[in-house]
């Protein structure tokens, strides 16, 4: 038993973190309240700004408060001719802690996924394709994650690419098959960005 | 490299919640922007109502945002003429769920600490002889945390009591001494209750 009601709803709702369960929330809404109120209401203040202010780039769809993120808007970024297509915003930041690429990006926000109803323009095809035709890049790197609808959703710009006379190429060595990228250590992911092959349709 | 401000900040302000580190902190902020929106939205919420209204008890000092906190307004737990004196509201948490108890509390938001001018009036002695004065008790439990200023805390209690004709008993068995008695199992803290044993003041 608690012994308040909307410290009981506190404890409720910071199970929404991941990996939070009702031991550490508990935990957490008592510290808190014990020590840190002052921190509790930055966090309250900074989440809600967050959930609201933070949208998604215009070029590549990261996540961003302005209308393109800091990688699209870096003159070194845009003297590159490399775009990576990843399925999330976090599959960057498991990227750029490699250190292996320094050319630009483009987020699906999820994979191909026809049963759920997700197709080529809900994970932002016709935007891809746009930017394919507009800007000059010569290779495409598939890091989509190594599952079935990642390798299907690969597939799909590979031919993309094909049309548009732009090499195609996959993430390869390592990257545990039916894993998740941002969950992969950073040498790992390194060898991946190096031994990338060109895809081949046959 | 982070690829928006208010992503950062939002990393960093997750890092007040006890046992998030950077690793964590990243992951619960990207999790909530990629998969749960509305849950973050719901804890902001719910941290800022929480961090301004969650007050404290005007009986026994723990958390409410009432005026009472609902042991001190339980017609079941009034009937009881035991009070437990503890150092935090967690520690009645950890209290209530041995199922060994079933009086009322006081909570003392601290323990006496004369060099950083912590004294009686601080953790509210002057209350508790207030109430121990005017209810009907017949026992106070001294379930102060097994450190130096814990013990010298319940011997102050202790002699308030005397003073007053009230027995005061100390929890013991099993209390890891220099521990913290919101982190010690159930079981121990059962047994600790069971074997408390009357204070001698000689
Ligand atoms: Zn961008
Ligand atoms: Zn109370």
């Amino acid at each position: 038993m608690q012994i308040s009601s909307l410290l009981e709803s506190l404890i409720e709702g910071l199970r929404c973190l991941p990996g939070v369960g009702p031991k550490s929330a508990q935990r957490m809404a008592y510290h808190l309240l014990q020590r840190d109120r002052k921190g509790g209401m930055n966090l309250a203040e900074l989440l809600q700004n967050a959930m609201i202010n933070i949208g998604h780039c215009q070029d590549c769809r990261t996540f961003t408060e302005q209308e393109k993120c800091r990688i699209c808007v870096s003159s070194k970024r845009q003297q590159s001719t490399q775009l990576c297509i990843v399925e999330t915003p976090s599959d960057i930041l498991a990227i750029e802690q490699t250190g292996q690429y320094s050319g630009r990006y483009f987020v699906l926000l999820g994979h191909l996924s026809p049963i759920d109803g997700i197709g080529p323009n809900e994970i932002g095809l016709d935007k891809l394709k746009q930017r394919l035709a507009n800007e000059t890049i010569n290779e495409v790197i598939l890091a989509t994650n190594p599952t079935i609808e990642g390798e299907a959703t690969a597939n799909i710009i590979a031919q993309m690419c094909a049309e548009l006379d732009i090499i195609a190429t996959r993430i390869a060595h390592g990257v545990p098959v039916g894993g998740d990228l941002e969950t992969v250590d950073g040498t790992t992911l390194s060898h991946s960005f190096l031994g990338r092959q060109k895809i081949d349709l046959n």
